[in-house]
């Protein structure tokens, strides 16, 4: 049980940043700390750099904290803790919840980012008074947090939601990260629009208002990016129109997948693609899903989330408050001392 | 707490056959009974014709009877414990749970017939031991029962394994039954492989070997049906063959897609399709899966179902010996008694 005096700290371990949190047990953010995410050093940087943050940053109330929430990039071995062969981290196996546990003795809570963020919407976000709430994150990669019926959805490896990699095309045309065929997220991430919009542009026969399209210059330059495509459609540029046209049909079909996969009330989405341009990601899902022929089930909510960059963070901190049971059961490394969570 | 003497029951009703059967505590079967499920009627008919079969074979264990366990066909109202508008019963809707209960007076836990199958391939089949398990049929249409941690996936509708309708073909060639576009089971079922077959061949250019196999007259004469497919794929016709190559790809999607999204330890397969001819079926699901690039956590294994035919109604039984606490929750009809789960 948590007592008014008490606080809960929150991590989010990120590609390119890792923040830091304090917060009070009603989830309100008393200090927060940001740093950016090592790149050198071996498998104990990240974390001992994190444990002299938290020393310097929160001294004054750590005798306080009662407990400490992670959320971190994948993929995980949540047995141990650890971050195993990150594609999108400079030190890509590292040591998370373990070192953090001996320095404080303090119950460290960890899931991977996507599961932290929908635990966050939960308490804080959105997802107040749901049972099924989905989070769908579209950013460099896309990925989701589920819970269902109250339960977060975990899985054997903690992997049970790895929506980015659903075959939305068995025909396969477009490669993921992941080597994989037709998935999602090979159409629809910030870091794949672009080579689906070189294959696309390939392909097609273009107006003579396309072919004076800045987008089309920058295809035949090669300098496609997510943004300079999403930029142009919003000033009603055709061809970048045209190309995100495209996209959203896979986003839809990937929400109707996850709606008839996870009869969610509620799918909150977040991620830098869907927050800077929800007008041109999320409003055509929402349209796309109220027309669809193919929703066994009734129609959830759809909605940007209002927890923005903040939400593995905040997700974190929900962790810290109220640890997900099945998930506590997979953190063998909590064996090593006595917990009160 | 189930005693040496005691029993309980179990009921499978589908679209053709209603079949109960009387089991021990250790779910072995001690008689059962079978019937055609009625064609003709009001709501209660169906309901009715269970009751008199349950008095008239079971009459003298009824004192013994602890409680009832009934996987039946869809859609439910699970809170009332109704069929609402099932496409595939003559009686499209109807009551099930209330009037048995009122009966017997004795605790009725009803589900949907995937979801009644994992639980008993959890308790009675490959299941044993695994907490993450994932059951599909392949038979007129396809669907899906899933355990994670050990709970019933069910979602805010008792509808959250509807994988059958997942799309797995954006661009939506195929139109599904439920009036979806490039659905999983528009492709690969038992009543949509011929469509797929006819729209197959149109597209094709045919040899002149495959212009004569039986399978091509079919097509001219539209009676193509899948089980003419697969009784010339497995004497070696090539047009069988190429047919069922192309099914099986989309089953590799479904299946790929069902391990990205629900992380299963192991998944079994049933259904008249995957059951009458596993070899085509089956092994080329785990042939492809094994292959596969874009299974993103470990593989699960996959195997027939070894409680063939019978899966629902041990199902059935398995509802009624370990009532899963998240679906009791949801079965509102329970409250007009007090049960002792």
């Amino acid at each position: 049980m948590f007592l008014g005096n008490q606080y809960v700290i929150g991590i989010d371990i990120g590609a390119t940043w890792t923040r830091i949190a304090l917060a009070r047990v009603d989830g309100s953010i008393a200090s927060r700390h940001v740093f950016r995410t090592p790149r050198e050093g071996d498998r104990y940087t990240i974390a001992n750099t994190i444990i002299s943050s938290i020393r310097r940053e929160f001294s004054n109330y750590l005798d306080n904290v009662k407990a400490i929430g992670i959320g971190t990039i994948g993929p995980l071995d949540l047995t141990q803790g650890m971050v195993i062969n990150s594609p999108n981290v400079a030190i890509r196996t590292f040591e998370v919840a373990k070192p953090i546990l001996e320095e404080f003795k303090k119950p460290v809570v960890m899931a991977n980012d996507c599961v932290t963020a929908v635990w966050g919407e939960k308490y804080f976000g959105l997802g107040r008074g749901y049972s099924n709430i989905v989070y769908i994150t579209i950013s460099t990669g896309i990925g989701g947090g589920i819970i269902v019926d109250d339960t977060l959805l975990l899985g054997k490896m903690g992997n049970a939601h790895e929506i980015g990699h659903i075959v939305v095309d068995t025909s396969g045309k477009m490669e993921c990260g992941c080597g994989g065929k037709g998935h999602w997220e090979a159409y629809a991430s910030g870091a794949n629009i672009p080579r689906f919009a070189y294959r696309l542009i390939d392909e097609w026969n273009l107006t003579q208002n396309e072919r004076e399209s800045p987008v089309y210059r920058a295809y035949l330059n090669r300098e496609l990016t997510s943004e300079l495509i999403y930029t142009y459609a919003k000033k009603g540029d055709s061809l970048a129109l045209r190309i995100i046209n495209e996209v959203n049909k896979y986003n839809i079909a990937g929400f109707e997948n996850v709606i008839n996969s996870y009869d969610p009330e509620i799918i909150t989405v977040g991620g830098s693609v869907a927050l800077r341009n929800p007008e041109l990601v999320v409003e055509p899902i929402v349209r796309g899903i109220e027309n669809s022929k193919g929703v066994v089930t009734a129609r959830p909510r759809i909605d940007v989330t209002p927890l923005g960059d903040d939400i593995v963070l905040i997700g974190a901190l929900a962790l810290a408050l109220y640890p997900p049971p099945n998930l506590v059961k997979k953190l063998r490394y909590l064996e090593s001392i006595s917990i009160d969570l």
